[in-house]
């Protein structure tokens, strides 16, 4: 048996005693390191769900994950038993037409952990198919092994951005995916990356992480003037925060051709048509990612991206609720880490 | 002197006498056979502005332009005098940054006919570069020529658009535009075009141009459902309406990773994001076009693109009114033409 | 049991009885109709072997194959039993990195219609996975069916060459490769597809396939000037000989930035590299196709490649030798069909 | 007047005093402070020739070149008097269809410094078109600015290739431009850029400046099981040798789908047609490069970029001959620098 930190209803997270699950066919089991909290296990846990993603039974949350490799299934040949591994969260058909095609991530029965109906790993083990347990080299700690999940996010947001040296770059936002955006768009090469927040400390955060300049998002026209001033147009922007005032600073802070990734999640969008138009803009919306986790372990252990910086408190798997509310408690809380 | 007719200000248009312009270092002049109208001159005359760019002066209307190079000025090879000509009706500056990437319709100094306060070719002769002035042979008539340009529109968005061969393509409007979308997207190869709109008169003239489906854009929940009957998901949406309703159906009708370029005009469109993310829809801004001239005219003079059939009636100079309001007289009006 | 054609050394086909093969789970076993001849057919029945493919053992040959499925192994949904279909002949792993990336055909360990040591279709019932049995519509002939085959290369080189309207398209060879070839380029849009070739028979047929000019490839200098007057230069050559001559032709007609895309077989190749770098040319190699036959049997289907006209024999099983040998017994021979 | 070092003949270089050239409209005349050598000066002092370019007069060499803007022409808005600027060696005429598209290093007419018959930088003054005079910041040195033209050979090459984290990258040959591409290839995100050389000297300099193996390419078989070893498959090959064993040994090495960027130069490449075709790897022709300097600035500027470190040597003006032979009589010798 083993303890599991269950999401019975919104704000109640009791711990509870589960089966450990067997490895099948294809999989390995996974002692659980390190979890870090997201944003989204936040979100579950203050309202129960996420847009049209509803919990209706008891949800185990958590979903950037790394662990050992502490059971193999029939057919796995890799990796073995005792791996350190960062666990990509997401389980597809493999069947499908987009799986076909290469773009697993929108497989219409993705199976992804902590989004209802599929547990999470606030638990001591959980089963995933071999090759989403992808082994991770000594240099990249625990915790920094759970972040390559976000990292993920911000990678393949950044790779759909094309950013490379010369981009002009605007991350919109400076929470825990907005500095890791920031992070990426600096090790593909762009010399100029911008930050906006509203928030001080957290501009100050997008400054120690190699921003080339903050700029603070309260007032639209005088941050508008301030990104011109210290970026230029924007070729890139990488949006993460989902809200409004901010959007339409990003998108008004663009050159002519540029591409807006949305990043951030939200309801809805609204785009002035006509400068959209009239600037030709690309808008791309993003949606975790997919063959992204050996290049975010590969870039991390490099020692391009900071992860183990962004780790601002531990939790036992007891005080999973602790995890979830460090970022309210605290301002300067980054990433909550749950060691099961 | 020539004979010219100005919209002086919203609702009147005067025929007046003005200098024949003579062409500088590199232009030609030419003498004007068949002005098409746009709904944008329609909007001129109505509103005397079309969002941002505002009347100040009186202005001559009209940039569907074809006609006959009557001189030239000097350092012009080509085109010689006599030669009939579609006339791309933009000039750039040729040394911004936009320019030299390639991107001269995004030039922010282009000179546009009939957008304020540049003059349009509701005129006996007009002046252009000599490189915008596109020769085209004898089989396409004055009006195709003229129509040449907003096949240009078309054809840049379903470039941008990267339609082909298996393609499931969604028009979203029916209006002239839209059919021009349509029979582009089936001269590039698409098996399956759906065209949806909110007027049977023009679902019919859709049908009548080659769409293998139309449907009925009036009830959103019916409609969805009746694309996805005929077409399943489009792959493509080329939406030509700029009106938030058909947005709507047309994103709600999206495969995951589809692309909707952005072809009709308006203040501000609002999108789904959880949609647009969960799909990784990628969303395309278009603005004109560039470097399509050439392409449009060996199109049509190949025989795939009916542009004849799309003229449904004719005008002298003297009734610039009537051409302009033809639309509004005929429900079953597509193009309007006069002839200066 | 059904009688099988087993080439059982170069030279030597012979009919055998085997035992019908039973669809597994997720495969359908078809009852073939019609099996186009492809050069590779006919390159093993000299050879006994392509470049690094080699015949070990008898080997049944033909890949261009339709039918009609005629039972069903358990997990199959679609197609039903009844169901015409043309046969895609490749079956991938489905795990490796290849297939995850949605690259099945680039799968090392794909197992491919008459590739040594995986058996074809002349045969009168084959087993394939269910989503390799495409179902086409009555409008298609059972011949035409057995031509996706072909048709798939054609569409794939054009895909990677990214044809379209104003693209300027050379194709290198008139045999039915390069006779499909050029058709999907018209298809895509393309108004000017010259077609070189060193035989005069060939070169009519591709006149009446549709070309724009063909053009004498005999005498090099000769064929560059005349390709340079009823083209110009190249934006794009689809290279379908892999002969020597006819791509220094094909390189040399090329415009900068133009891409060749390398669809004829052969062992090597050698590119001017001064003019490769000069023109900075994109030269991509192509491997017979993936996620291609929905595409190719709608374009088909649509009526805009005429693929029954390519028929120029129809034998029977017993006589797979003559299908084989109808090219080279018949200069005007473009496509021999087996029906088992 | 001003002192010129001229290439009167091969192996014959001579100081001459020449007018000091003023600059004309649009023109600025840059006063030359450090001109570094190319392997393509050093081969038109051995031969008088590189392919088709050939010497039918003296000819001034010397391309990689900084300054200080010493006199501005009319109509000239930027750089000023007394800017620090990296001169890009190239004029375009800025009208032909290449120019348009905003491919100008295509541009048939293109001038580029010491390119018969157009002279180079070895010269006290030069004078270039404003908008290629790059203003450079305090950080970079003369030294530096003057190497900014090989690192934009070596940035268009790897943006070509759209290098990014994840991408195994193989750079064949450690000469300048290897190292260059190298550096770049880190920059752009990729964790594992192996180089092949077969001089140990230069495999030496290769790990210095941050290659995460080298790969001794003496013996094809050895080499290519060691880049096996050392990188798997190379998803993107940087070839910078141009001659054929390398190219053999890059070729062999690759990934499916890879892409082979050609940027050594040569006469003639031989390539796999069998395996071109069943990896489908895309070969690409670079040509200098386009709107690369402001990027290449900045790259350098931020430090990831070591330009200082590949300087060898400096001469003085009447010391060229020293420098052109300066990496033949040294082994160590990576660049050396002329300081008119």
């Amino acid at each position: 048996m083993q303890r599991v930190a269950v999401l019975t209803e919104p704000d109640n997270v009791v711990l509870e005693q589960r089966e450990i699950p067997e490895p099948g066919p294809g999989q390995v089991q996974v002692a659980v390191r390190a979890v870090s909290v997201c944003g989204s296990d936040v979100h579950y846990y203050d309202h129960g769900r996420i847009g049209g993603f509803v919990m209706h039974a008891p949800l185990v949350l958590g979903h950037e994950t790394s662990g050992v490799v502490s059971a193999v299934g029939s057919e796995v040949t890799t990796p073995a038993v005792g791996t350190r591994v960062a666990v990509e969260p997401q389980t597809e058909c493999g069947r499908c037409a987009q799986c076909r095609q290469g773009r697993y991530h929108l497989c219409p029965d993705i199976a992804f952990f902590a989004t209802p109906p599929v547990d999470g790993s606030f638990a001591e083990y959980v089963v995933v198919p071999a090759h989403r347990a992808h082994p991770i080299p000594d240099s990249l700690s625990d915790e920094a092994a759970a972040l390559v999940e976000p990292l993920s996010v911000a990678l393949h947001a950044a790779t759909k951005a094309e950013i490379g040296p010369g981009t002009r770059v605007l991350v919109s936002g400076a929470g825990p995916v907005g500095l890791l955006c920031l992070q990426v768009a600096l090790a593909r090469g762009a010399a100029s990356v911008v930050v906006t927040d509203v928030m001080a400390l957290r501009r100050e955060a997008a400054a120690e992480f190699g921003a080339t300049a903050t700029v603070d998002g309260n007032d639209h026209d005088t941050a508008l003037a301030s990104v011109g001033e210290v970026l230029g147009q924007a070729d890139v922007v990488l949006e993460c925060t989902g809200v409004q005032p901010a959007i339409d600073l990003a998108v008004a802070a663009t050159a002519p051709a540029a591409t807006v990734v949305l990043v951030g999640t939200g309801a809805s969008v609204t785009l002035p048509l006509d400068l959209v138009q009239a600037r030709e803009l690309v808008v791309k919306g993003t949606f975790r990612y997919a063959h992204v986790y050996p290049a975010a372990i590969a870039l991390a252990a490099s020692g391009r991206i900071r992860l183990d910086a962004m780790i601002t408190s531990h939790h036992p798997l007891e005080d999973a609720v602790g995890a979830l509310l460090a970022a309210r408690r605290d301002p300067l809380a980054l990433k909550a880490v749950v060691h099961p």
